[in-house]
């Protein structure tokens, strides 16, 4: 396994050597490998694409899963070059990855004027403390639509 | 104000229920506005494009910006049919939106299958902890990627 790691993340950092030779974000690069094969690569390409989502993490998913043509990837690993923000590990989440192996650390980013630090205490706030402020609005209207979709044929449950 | 939220929370609505209808995933929409105008609108479409990170709000930020040619958008608005999860709420964060009006709640999504509680409990772990196996690996090959990306004349601080 750490022979692998290596040689994964070896090419996770090429990536963000390519993107900071491009200009196009921050230099992070991530790719995700499935069953020993890369199937998804990515770079930060937030300014290159006017995308604040674009994050190396996001695009290797979304690359991966539009390979493998599949929502989730259990047994996945995600190599990226910096640790994952609030988003992007929420992502791998989603993504149902297993394993992940990060370089540079939250703090080391934070240094370069990529802090998710804010993000990160503000996710453990309440609504009414945040910065964004936050109302709440028609719950009734979306809740019959939550009915809606439970009986629609077309549901798919993820 | 108040007339206006319900205005645009109706269209972010009205795109929940085209996406139940074409089932292209779970029943969210959300739009973004500035200035008084929708500039982004998006629903849920995790299954339609193999996508985990295409919920309704991350679709919405991504099409404001495209639409703006701006990664960050302040003042604006975010209006979703749901409670945004950590990554759809980290979005709004790295793209400085201004305010949040949402409709049903996280714990209304969960009841229909939809919960982000396990996400929002890993966030807080230390990574030795989560149920994602984190391991870090080549930290100083990072550091001087951003070395390089702090000298680089292509650079684009954000």
């Amino acid at each position: 396994m750490d022979q692998q790691d290596e040689a994964f993340m070896i090419e996770a950092l090429m990536l963000a050597q390519r993107g900071i030779e491009l200009g196009d974000g921050g230099p992070f690069g991530a790719v995700l490998v499935l069953d020993g094969r890369i199937i998804g690569r990515g770079w930060n390409q937030v300014v290159k694409l006017n995308d604040p989502t674009a994050h190396a993490e996001m695009l290797a998913i979304r690359d991966a899963c539009a390979h493998a043509k599949r929502f989730h990837l259990p047994g996945s690993v995600l190599y990226t070059s910096c640790e994952p923000c609030p988003m992007c590990l929420s992502a791998a989440y989603w993504t149902h990855i297993e394993r992940l192996v990060y370089a540079a650390g939250a703090e080391d980013a934070a240094a370069i004027g990529f802090s998710d630090s804010e993000i990160k205490a503000e996710l453990d706030k309440s609504t009414d403390d945040r910065v964004i402020i936050t109302r709440q609005l028609f719950r009734e209207r979306s809740l019959a639509l939550f009915a809606q979709w439970r009986e629609s044929d077309k549901r798919v449950d993820y």
